[in-house]
């Protein structure tokens, strides 16, 4: 029996100032640096010690995954980086505040953007500051995998990436996997494991800093799952 | 022209208490952790932004590569942790204190347990608490792999594994690595690359917290080398 664990980050700068984040790279807060901690010291005390762990390339995921690493001893495991675990990319909706953003568009297209499954936000364009590609971290990334808005779907279609050319492939070797990511990288995560349906699959909230385990066979069929 | 970055970790806590520490894996202290975020401003304010980093199992460096990655924004980097970059092994000195040290077995005896290239320290058992074989962390390394105990000699011709199959090779598609590890793991690389003699690398004292770049060409030979 393996292990992976899923391990959403907690608060951030722009969680706590409500707005809408995606791709921006804001720093977790002091709560959410805590949150993180706790969350390793969870999982230490359960007996659940990754053996190779897995993280986005924003900051609020990969110090979450330090933080958490840290506070049970496992710091020089494997980390794996990789921009398939960024969370959904809200477009030009990123910076934008919740509250202004549903007095403009009104409460309902603000739900349809934030729960549906196949809606994409408004784009951003291609010479628009938050365009990826100006970004030194997605230099190596094709122009067709450069995001300009993403639905949850687009969300999942490259979380699976990071799943099947990854993750699986390191369970052969590994026995505990951790994976330190967003919301909505780790819903793809959680439909593919357990074969969720769209409609399923969006009503799924998970928990900041609450490690969610799934224990898998050998052919990484989902055996038993449980919070921390 | 490609870039090799040495950083050697700021104070620990057995530092600060004047204690031989070799592989156990204390923590930086307060003053160390600065040191590291004020060698991440150094890089970045002379452009020197690594493309991949390396590191050993030891979380003073560990730590001290996070948070210079943190202070230049470059934390989704990749990084690659190997035992092979650890500090030298201290065998039976580990955990004492130096002053006590050198009062019982003489000034002279501890500067040639310090200070040669080529004289181990007293060994440790194989059934003592301070055996890498007990620590998970080296649970795949062969017996032999296992140090009881080291000389600089020892430590380079390990460092020596990290240098061929990790570090040259990542040169191949990286501009600019950073090596964030320990005084003796980070004298075998300057040794290496340099092609000092046993008698130049033991005086060679490479400062904490100072990032020592060497410029090499495509043969990995280099061009220049300066402190920041």
């Amino acid at each position: 029996m393996k292990r992976i664990i899923l391990l959403r980050h907690g608060q951030s700068v722009w969680n706590l100032e409500n707005r809408f984040t995606g791709w921006t790279d804001v720093e977790l807060t002091a709560q959410g640096r805590d949150e993180a901690a706790d969350a390793g010291r969870l999982m230490h005390d359960a007996g659940l010690l990754p053996d190779i762990a897995f993280t986005s390339y924003l900051r609020r995921a990969i110090h979450t995954l330090q933080l958490s690493l840290a506070s049970m001893e496992r710091d020089w495991i494997p980390v794996i980086k990789d921009w398939h675990l960024n969370e959904r990319h809200y477009g030009a909706l990123q910076g934008l505040d919740k509250a202004d953003t549903a007095r403009r568009y009104g409460d309902e297209q603000v739900y349809r953007w934030r729960r549906s499954f196949d809606v994409t936000p408004p784009p951003i364009t291609a010479d628009d500051p938050r365009y990826p590609g100006f970004d030194p971290r997605y230099s190596a990334l094709a122009q067709d995998e450069l995001p300009l808005s993403e639905s949850l779907q687009d969300t999942i279609a490259r979380v699976r990436c990071c799943w099947e050319e990854l993750i699986v492939p390191a369970m052969q070797s590994h026995d505990t996997a951790l994976v330190a990511a967003h919301g909505n990288s780790l819903r793809g995560l959680a439909m593919m494991m357990q074969h969720l349906t769209a409609t399923e699959i969006v009503s799924v909230e998970i928990l900041t800093g609450r490690p969610w385990v799934f224990e898998v066979n050998d052919r990484m069929q989902v055996i038993n799952q449980y919070h921390l």
